[in-house]
């Protein structure tokens, strides 16, 4: 993709953001069940990577993302090693809405990027919402399957997934009119952030 | 393969009814708890495609069975948005027993193709029928994994993988004797179906 | 590589003595969820291999190394068949300190082998440590969440992954010496060892 640098630079301090976000919702689900450091990075570990693991594992993709930007990984061990000891002091009321918005906007932008690798790979439409889908949740099932729960976005909550849903289908459909992707990938992560944050505020839900 | 086209018909048929059975046991899971259309859908994908996968990812065949036919997913896609506000009114006596046939019919016909897939990517004898029982059972477990149980097939109850392993071993000792595919592969499904069947009827187990 | 066949031929003696204490604490599991032969074979077989396999998969290696050695799936097929209706007689209190022994020289020699095969496929560093704690640990982790636990190398016990994480690097820093494979694998296999021994023996944990 050739995007112009600006729009480079917004997709990765968003994805900063949202690793960061997912990493975090993985330490203190670690930390509720008082796992060491050990547990606390691999729990932070997937969570942030998993989703587009498995999405390069269904799509036969190699190097993988992590592989790649090793830096990426160091930077979630360090954060390991230095918050499992101060987990239990970290004021939760501010960084849980803090999460909530990065965790959104890492949703919108893994999920829209995991669609367009797809249709780069040449996955048929509803394949790769799929696989764009996957990406942006199957780090949070990994999380809660680690954890021994069911994955909280396979339960009734406030809309998740069906945000990533509609945001990669947006995004798709912008592209098949023929639009850049400098148009198209902040379109789909937008929708999907947007309407993550309506979810959360509104109490919107499937219906079960 | 090259089947005479009746007997195609067949397998696809039973295609059918096995991914519907096990589409449907996810479903029914889901419901169990209090899922919503997304959990309903991703477990039931994960179970009737689940097997299959980790049997491709195991033997890195590309493109995956669900990419190729993606009239199945939007299919059991369709019926999660149909079904989840139903579910609590459909009749669930006489359900049971249609998804135990189907199921049975499903677990045949998954388990010996994927045993005749890994034969063809020459696996040894032993794990070709291993990988048939993964694709014929995976998808269970996975489903059980998602809904945080002790997986089904893991447990003492009425024969299950023990059916897909015998049914797997004839297709194969057929195989080797020199019989054509329309004379193997059913004789494999047969086994496994009517075993299976059995099994559930005289409450067989293993010893536990 | 190339090695003297005495260290070929140690190294081979410590992967049965691996491979089979991983499978043996997979059985203890499966028989304390009353699993039958099914549940026994899966889960010995899943704690024995997942890890290696999990990194194949993730390194996109073929074929995997159970594909390659079916004399072990065969062997953990037949001790799952001898083993379950015998199970509760086996006096635990020796085979318990047995196999702690067993697993920690297995814990060694997978992960440190999994990182030399991740350094050979040209991973950066951090990444290849990974892989190989991935390797030694992650069987172990599938065995948990099929037997529907936190897994137990997550939460706070004796060292373990650390252990397997500290052998790595000693590993790669004598490799990175120049130094031969005859002395860096079994110093980095004795290091995971030793430190796993004594952390079991003086109760050594990380910080929660």
């Amino acid at each position: 993709m050739h995007l112009p640098l600006n729009l480079n630079t917004l997709l990765e301090i968003i994805e900063v953001f949202g690793i960061l976000a997912f990493a975090c919702s993985g330490f203190i689900e670690a930390h509720r069940r008082e796992m060491d450091m050990v547990g606390t990075f691999t729990v932070g570990f997937i969570t942030a990577f998993g989703g587009g693991t498995l999405r390069d594992l269904l799509l036969d993709r190699r190097p993988l993302f992590w592989v790649e930007r090793q830096d990426y990984v160091i930077l979630i061990f360090v954060l390991a090693l230095a918050l499992t000891p101060v987990m239990r002091h970290l004021s939760s009321r501010l960084s849980e809405k803090v999460i909530v918005f990065a965790d959104a906007l890492g949703l919108g932008l893994f999920s829209v990027l995991g669609t367009s690798i797809a249709q780069e790979a040449h996955m048929p439409l509803f394949v790769a919402v799929m696989m764009g889908v996957i990406t942006g949740i199957f780090g949070g099932v990994l999380r809660d399957v680690l954890c021994n729960e069911i994955p909280l976005v396979l339960k009734r909550g406030h809309l998740y997934a069906t945000c990533a849903f509609f945001g990669c289908w947006v995004f798709l459909g912008l592209d098949r009119l023929g639009l850049p992707d400098s148009i198209t990938l902040p379109a789909g992560i937008a929708v999907t952030f947007v309407m993550r944050m309506l979810a959360v505020r509104f109490n919107l839900r499937l219906p079960g």
